[in-house]
């Protein structure tokens, strides 16, 4: 038998029939003997309704009190599920953040969690009972509810699986796993029986959202065993209670995967714009000159290119931002012209960052080149590259986002089944 | 300087520009040096949406998951109440029953306060800080949240009015005090200054809907000086801030009513049925045996009436019950009938209790002689008569019930301003 933490999203969780089908997930693992904590979130549309209260009770407002308020959606849900477990004959208790207690540091709004007391909770295993944890919050050291900022449920149930040492954290989500690109761009998208948490990582925040960056880090340093599902499937389906293989995408060190690929998956991400600032004088001290009043305005610049100016004498510097920062970060620059010293200001919207992902690419040579090989072929210019170990990552124009993702899960080898 | 208690129930907190409202009533008495502590319901229709949750989820649930779920409902409103008074430069913070703590007994869904430890709370009053406490709830001695049963709030505030030696606990609510009687049956009847505990608690149970009950007679044992008043007056209007003789009801000991009167109320219920079993056995015991069943049962009986038969070697049982209980109390009674013995059951619905209220009488004489004869004179027949000390009630056919009440108002004077 196994320890497992099953944990279930907004969606899965938006009224008492999706809990009731919920209960019938933790059921089927009750049922074959496992230990079961239960991590879930507030009922869809729930933490937007709190949050909104708080805001039109003042668009400025005490982060303790707005988690005390916010708090209240994942109590809710905790709560019904636990009735409609034991309305099936299940052993099952709910558990609030400040009754494990989960501790967190300080940081209200946004808090980290620094240590889970799960003795109660492992001591009730021996006597059947399940766990049900509202995620989201915890216990901050002034004695109120701190939460973990948004999405803060997959971070939850990542640590309480590390507390109870699971051997699984299974996250039951509105999609069945994790694909090798955008199923709706490409049909040939094929579901990973495997991915390593640092190509999860660089998936995850390239925008294919299936879990939490903060989650699949935390995942990553405790090695919890982190397993993507669909909530929605029949939970008495064949093969969904299978321990072994179930249906779905495993999150887990790269010395789980035996036969690792080269490339694993393309990420892409819409509505990106880039900046170039012409002829910026070549000093020490030049960068930071330019992104520390961008970073202290909340623009989060994204792809950094340096370049030697055409005539050699200064340096060419481009960088991506979102769209919809764009006007901010321009006016920025453009305020601060004198102090940074650049001739020329020029930028443009509207385009698109897909990139390539895979650990393999470590040991291999050649995949990059395969991938501007295949663009050029396709007639997709490329506008900046960036690379790091385990990736590649390609400007374009937006117009060719989905015949660039095509492309690119074509030329390596992701089509086949 | 005093030390106030303020509670505002769900009509008063029902949406963002009335938790506004209610601020500024906090702001008023705070602004004015007074150590306040606020009480607050949930949200009107909140608590009855996560009853109607709980319910869905299934019809039969663990109390201890009803309570977690339902007095999450508080929890969102004095969140949001301590954020709109930060807003308006109030010093305040919000307390979870858990926080506090306020301690009660183990019977979730319908607890009973044992003890507010408030030390914490009035240390911060030296700080200038109010403190907005989530009424209808505690902590049971299982470290679980446990709810105090339906308008429990009424109760948390009274019993935080007497932890912290508060001079008044202040019910803020949707009408401006206590009437003599109906002011949609009476428009002559005047709000009284002050009524007693005593008074107070028959009006209340009959039918004059202000206050729980239980927090009446919480605010008897306790000494509590209540006031009832409106939330929904203008907080800044003239007089609202006069600490010695705000508009309202004051409920007190009667130690304090200077000018006792010998009927202050007259209070009715109506849609009561009556039930008369003809010549019951005349032995010990036969009382026993017919309302016994009837509590297990959970039917409410009311006004119990005794006589000898006419024939005299029996007697005559008569007694009231609501009359949505009087079909169950019926088949009750004839499944029983061999058991019981008694001849024939009669009933008959549609009857009203108009009830006669004042700590007076029981130094006067000739009362109940003058409601008596006031209604014989406008036609109205009695159908039954029970009296206490302090009240005396009677049976009527419906359709007088107005007639009724004015016809005894009138009579004892209370027309008079």
């Amino acid at each position: 038998m196994a320890r497992l933490v099953l944990k279930f999203g907004g969606t899965s969780v938006g009224d008492i029939d999706r809990i009731r089908n919920v209960a019938r997930h933790v059921k089927r693992e009750a049922d074959a003997g496992h230990d079961v904590a239960v991590v879930v979130s507030a009922m869809a549309g729930k933490t937007n309704e709190l949050v909104g209260w708080c805001r039109q009770a003042s668009p400025i407002h005490d982060a303790r009190e707005y988690d005390a308020v916010v708090a209240s959606g994942e109590q809710v849900t905790a709560g019904l599920l636990a009735i409609t477990l034991q309305a099936m004959g299940v052993n099952a208790r709910s558990w609030q953040g400040w009754q494990v207690p989960i501790r967190t540091d300080g940081s209200h709004g946004a808090a980290r969690i620094q240590d889970i007391d799960a003795a109660e909770i492992v001591r009730r295993f021996e006597e059947r009972q399940v766990a049900v944890v509202a995620g989201f919050q915890g216990l901050a050291p002034d004695n109120r509810i701190a939460t973990l900022g948004r999405g803060g449920s997959d971070t939850s149930a990542v640590a309480m699986a590390a507390a109870i040492g699971a051997d699984r954290c299974d996250i039951y989500t509105d999609v069945d796993g994790v694909y090798t690109t955008d199923p709706r761009i490409e049909p040939k998208a094929r579901r990973m029986a495997r991915i390593s948490f640092e190509e999860m990582l660089e998936m995850a925040s390239l925008g294919a959202k299936v879990l939490q960056v903060r989650s699949v880090e935390l995942a990553m340093v405790h090695k919890v065993r982190t397993f993507v599902r669909s909530s929605f499937e029949d939970p008495d389906a064949p093969g969904m209670g299978d321990f072994d293989n179930p249906p779905g995408t495993l999150i887990c060190d790269e010395d789980e995967i035996v036969e690792q690929q080269v490339v694993t998956g393309i990420a892409y991400s819409k509505d990106e714009a880039q900046i170039s600032l012409r002829r910026v004088e070549d000093r020490p001290g030049v960068a930071a000159a330019i992104f520390g009043p961008l970073a202290d305005a909340g623009v989060n610049v994204d792809m950094i290119v340096q370049n030697i100016s055409e005539s050699g004498d200064a340096t060419d510097m481009t960088f991506t931002v979102p769209a919809g920062d764009l006007d901010k970060a321009t006016a920025i620059l453009e305020k601060a012209k004198s102090q940074m010293r650049y001739d020329a200001l020029q930028s443009e919207s509207g385009l698109t960052k897909v990139s390539v992902i895979g650990i393999g690419m470590r040991s291999h040579t050649g995949v990059a080149a395969t991938a501007f090989k295949a663009l050029a072929a396709r007639g997709i210019n490329i506008k900046a590259i960036t690379t790091s170990e385990i990736k590649i990552s390609i400007l374009i124009d937006g117009d060719f986002t989905e015949l660039a993702v095509r492309t690119l899960h074509g030329v390596y080898g992701l089509d086949k089944a």
